[in-house]
């Protein structure tokens, strides 16, 4: 604490602690980032240092970021009023709404993303499999990882679990589900993909066997005349075999307004002809 | 404590705490749900002793989940060796992973989903925009919430933005991208919606004015000819409006292993023809 005299504002006597480490957010609010180690007790005196400062700013959302070195800091971030907003294995981020209006914090992400991947080879005559605990056959399939493109994650899990190289075409039709994990929802992409090579060499421990299998081994499997997602994705791979079906495929774009890049993917129906309007 | 005698376990003296309260996951780990309040001593103590059960028994993963009430307990097991896997704004899980062997702790969710809409009127001449600060005209958009389904999202985000009731046709196209919230990712669904009511009442309180709009005028924005995915929905749009473009409608199914319900998204393809193969 400085020992120069203890200024007023507002009238009122003011102690000058040591503020938080923030830096201001996009949206009107801060983020608070520690980096060096706190006992409790100078934390909850800067945090009220600070939310004074934060306060006579107008600022709004406050959001305190506690890597897991600095778990001594949860409880009383608690008690000081903070709520958990989302955590990763190394951090906690919490978050405070200071206006009386109504909170505009953003919603925690609320769903997984997986990737299923159909892999026709140059015959058009065959897809691989891999076999499961359960002695099913099933396409190659994987969680796609924070940060990473749909058609990227195809791409790795058939490598993964095959060591075959492929090329993304389409996604053929995705799913939804809820609850998958815990309370959170499920989006589940269905890719289409060209092999660019062919040799099959099992890496992936979870998986028991790999194989290039005729399509209509796989279709002939009792769990795929069972199940409606396993019976549609045949009856598409069909269609698609027949040249009648168009999927999405992929084009890089700058988004909206922050002109961040990303791939939106689409019909692009080279092969569909335009009436004539 | 119980002051029956300590019961001998591998030759070693074994005293007997309470257990924490679980129950087993499908996964071959145990959910621990704290529901009364526990001081930090018998936390850790019945903590400890849990675990020497759970390790004879094999058990895999152990979720710990911590509601806001019992953020006192954050702290000890971080110290006892759980870390963060995901939070909301009224509990926090942690997770300890017993095995030598590798984890397979799912992953937290990746992803924040969001929907936007274009209305086509009757006529098919015209959609609606919405005012945003910035004096442009947009299409409806809205965050998709935990355990609501993509066209429903689309259909309450038009209600809520300008009181029309509408029927959901086809997902366009949509859209990755990545780091648009913390870490997290991002996929942007484009929904074609048919109203079902035409009168205009303007709710949410974030948007200055709603209206419907000629297509054209809605297109000829100097922002829809800036940006990529102005420019592509427009784009899809008019295509549609000729009828030569297909989307993905909904069709709603059963799920590979578990039978949950839930919606496939794929091109019905209603109006294509199929070649003969």
């Amino acid at each position: 604490m400085s020992d120069q005299e203890a200024p007023l504002r507002n009238g009122v006597e003011h102690k000058i602690f040591e503020v938080l480490p923030f830096v201001d957010d996009d949206y009107g609010g801060v983020i608070v980032e520690m980096k060096t180690p706190m006992d409790t007790k100078t934390f909850v005196a800067a945090l009220r240092d600070s939310f004074e400062q934060w306060r006579l700013q107008g600022k709004k959302g406050v959001w305190l970021n506690l890597p897991l070195s600095h778990v001594n800091l949860v409880e009383p971030a608690v008690k000081e009023g903070f709520r958990y907003h989302h955590a990763e294995p190394t951090y906690l981020m919490l978050v405070y709404w200071i206006p009386e209006a109504e909170s505009t914090i953003p919603l925690n992400a609320s769903h997984r993303v997986r990737v299923g991947a159909v892999v026709l080879n140059h015959n058009k005559e065959e897809k691989y499999g891999s076999l499961c605990g359960s002695g099913i056959w099933k396409i190659p399939t994987g969680v796609v990882d924070e940060g990473e493109e749909i058609f990227a994650a195809a791409i790795r899990e058939v490598k993964e679990e095959t060591g075959i190289d492929t090329e993304f075409l389409e996604i053929l039709a995705f799913c939804q589900t809820h609850e998958s994990f815990f309370a959170k929802s499920d989006l589940f992409f269905v890719c289409l993909l060209r092999p660019t090579s062919f040799d099959i060499q099992k890496q992936d421990l979870e998986i028991e066997a790999a194989q290039w299998m005729r399509f209509e081994d796989s279709a002939s499997q009792p769990i795929t005349h069972k199940n409606d997602l396993f019976k549609d994705i045949h009856h598409i791979c069909s269609m698609k075999m027949e040249k009648s079906y168009s999927g999405f495929s992929k084009k890089p774009i700058t988004t909206f307004f922050d002109d961040k890049l990303g791939y939106l993917y689409l019909n692009k129906q080279e092969d569909m002809e335009k009436p004539s309007s």
